[in-house]
């Protein structure tokens, strides 16, 4: 067990994370651009000095599902509801088009097996949640209405493309689906949906009233990082994402918490315990995100792709625009203003880990050869890399036009 | 690489961590008591629920090295200056009597070879800080005279452990001991310790003058936890404990900080700085150092211990005996008021995780067999358990005569 190797690959990620995050701002460019850029320096695609190994994969699991928890803490679960409507349309718009997209493309075009042509349907399908998330906290529109519908369908389109990649991995390993099984795993995460709130905010506030007869310090960072990493590995445990815990976690923190359903009642809130947590959880937050976004980069492998055959940049080519395209459809589907649709359009874009996580499956069942694993993954890295920009120009030119909106 | 399970073992670890501190310290007993207790719980001695993996493993040593970075944040380098001769004939007598004390009875009582006796003998010489820092901590006496001249032996018992363990290692599997590299290890931990607060200096002045620069949130906890670990992995490179590495960085970063070797030489200092460090790191340490208490817990395996056998009990009663008497020499050889020396003599007897470490080695060099591992275990168990116990009621009875102590 050598632990200091970790220290040091954990010093390296968090130094080169802040240094090109932060000169990513000084360039007008969206810091997480840097913090991706760090890990394609320190991984296998350049200097090959950091390895990607459990250890730091699970602290960039814990990352993202802070973020997520910060996400779900800055949240206003009433608003989300009211959205509820338009993410659902997003969410499956941007799931099946890009899946029918990829699928056709693969099959049709490029003449590709069906099972090949799933997994391709399969990977285009993905929303990193994350990368998303980061950037329009960067641009602090965050908390603006089409944040919240971006949210929401992030999280639908995380729980869609699990299932589709339990499905998928069953068919290829066993020929055949269950459906059975299907629906009970689609019961057991809408029982999660459901309960996980409500049972996170009873747990909080259990907290909030023992606050003050704790004798040892250190009560909030300890029971609410236990909180959290609960709620993940619960919803890991009914079959979603865990970082859907990290978000019922957060909902349920958060200072406007409504029980679901539309239920009117509001359960008694500790307006200085919620500073507490606040103030607490910044740091922990802060630490651990920077290595999600590095190892996204380390999972990159860019000496994968064979840079010289000119068929590799022709696929991807026309990978990359099925599935930027097709990703728009979820937001042209709901009626807003054309501002509204290409801002929601734009940040359910980014692949990133999500995607990679498809790709990796496909290829280590062996339905990815070299080649389609080497365009997926270019398709992944450029339709992760973009989006930031594009969002960051978007926002440039046309956030006035969004702010001016009533909501 | 299933992350989430690592979640659930860190929530219960976090959880029963706090719990039974609580509890603990609610039936007046040390909280870190009820921490070991927490993995003794969970771990293979009883529950068997959780199971030490490299991720917790890591995440313990980060808790520890950690705790170490704010003994060294609290820590007055004039003041441990001034302990320093006290600090090394604490040292070098807590360290020479419990290995003489261990062979002879091991060697000349038990009939042991000479090198299992030597291994005991490394074994009972361990000094573990953190249990010890935490009991003080807890007491409020951490910054007292008697916790700095604690704080400077264990720290030197830990880099004299080291060596010792090197050299017993090299002794076990090469038959013979090579002076030169021994001397080489010593010469760079000589430089490591010379160097390293001097550099976290300039390396913590640079960031706090980059401060105001930083336009991405979350500078403090990612520069500083980074420089952390980078010194964590700095002193093992060097042939030290990593703990030495937070330490010194928590010393350079110490409101008081001086170059050693008495230079008047003072660097210009941010006040500001140090306090937004303090804000910001100590969420991350409460949330670190309980996994490391749970983790010596956790390590502990009781049904290693044959209960049924009679001379188990007799050899441990003698070693815990030896172990603990000897523990004492170290601080009656120091020109002090006998409370003082009792003060500093019982903090010395913790040997937790530093101990365990010597007696696996032992066990998994073929060194040790069962029955020797099984009393070590028993031996490193009793003498971590007891001294918490110990020093709270020293306190409680002979406390106010050290406070009126002038110093």
């Amino acid at each position: 067990m050598d632990a200091e190797a970790t220290f040091l690959a954990l010093a390296l990620i968090l130094l080169s994370a802040r240094i090109l995050g932060e000169t990513a701002a000084w360039l007008k460019a969206p810091p997480v651009m840097g913090e991706m850029l760090a890990g394609i320096l320190l991984g296998p695609s350049l200097l090959g000095i950091v390895e990607l190994n459990d250890i730091i994969y699970t602290l960039a699991e814990i990352g993202l599902i802070l973020l997520l928890f910060e996400v779900g803490l800055d949240t206003d679960l009433s608003k989300l509801s009211q959205q509820r409507y338009k993410a659902s349309v997003v969410a499956l718009g941007s799931f099946i088009a890009p899946f029918i997209g990829g699928f056709a493309l693969s099959y049709w075009v490029f003449d590709l097996s069906l099972l090949v042509s799933m997994f391709i349907g399969g990977t285009l399908t993905a929303t990193s949640i994350g990368v998303t998330v980061r950037v329009l906290r960067d641009l602090k529109r965050h908390q603006s209405p089409e944040a919240q519908v971006v949210v929401g369908a992030a999280v639908l389109d995380d729980i869609l493309g699990i299932i589709l990649l339990a499905l998928l991995y069953e068919f290829a390993t066993q020929g055949g689906v269950n459906l059975i099984n299907t629906g009970k795993v689609i019961l057991f995460i809408l029982i999660f949906m459901a309960i996980a709130p409500i049972l996170a905010k009873f747990i909080a506030l259990s907290i909030g009233r023992f606050h003050h007869l704790s004798s040892i310090p250190g009560l909030i960072p300890t029971t609410i990082v236990s909180l959290i990493l609960l709620f993940a590995w619960l919803a890991h445990a009914a079959g979603a994402p865990a970082l859907l815990g990290g978000f019922a976690a957060g909902l349920a923190l958060s200072r406007r918490f409504f029980l679901p359903f539309g239920a009117a009642l509001r359960l008694p809130s500790n307006e200085d315990f919620c500073a507490k947590i606040h103030v607490s959880m910044q740091p922990i937050i802060q630490l651990f995100t920077p290595v999600f976004f590095v190892m996204v980069g380390l999972s990159l492998n860019l000496h994968e792709i064979d840079w010289t055959s000119p068929s590799i940049f022709l696929m991807a080519g026309l990978f990359i625009t099925i599935a930027m395209l097709s990703k728009l459809t979820g937001a042209f589907l709901i009626r807003e203003s054309l501002h509204f649709r290409w801002a929601v359009g734009l940040s359910m874009i980014p692949r990133a880990e999500v995607g990679l996580i498809f790709a990796e499956l496909g290829r280590l069942s062996g339905v990815f050869n070299h080649e389609v694993y080497a365009v997926m993954v270019l398709t992944i890295a450029v339709t992760t890399v973009l989006p930031p920009f594009m969002l960051k120009w978007f926002y440039k030119q046309y956030g006035s036009k969004l702010d001016r909106r009533a909501f």
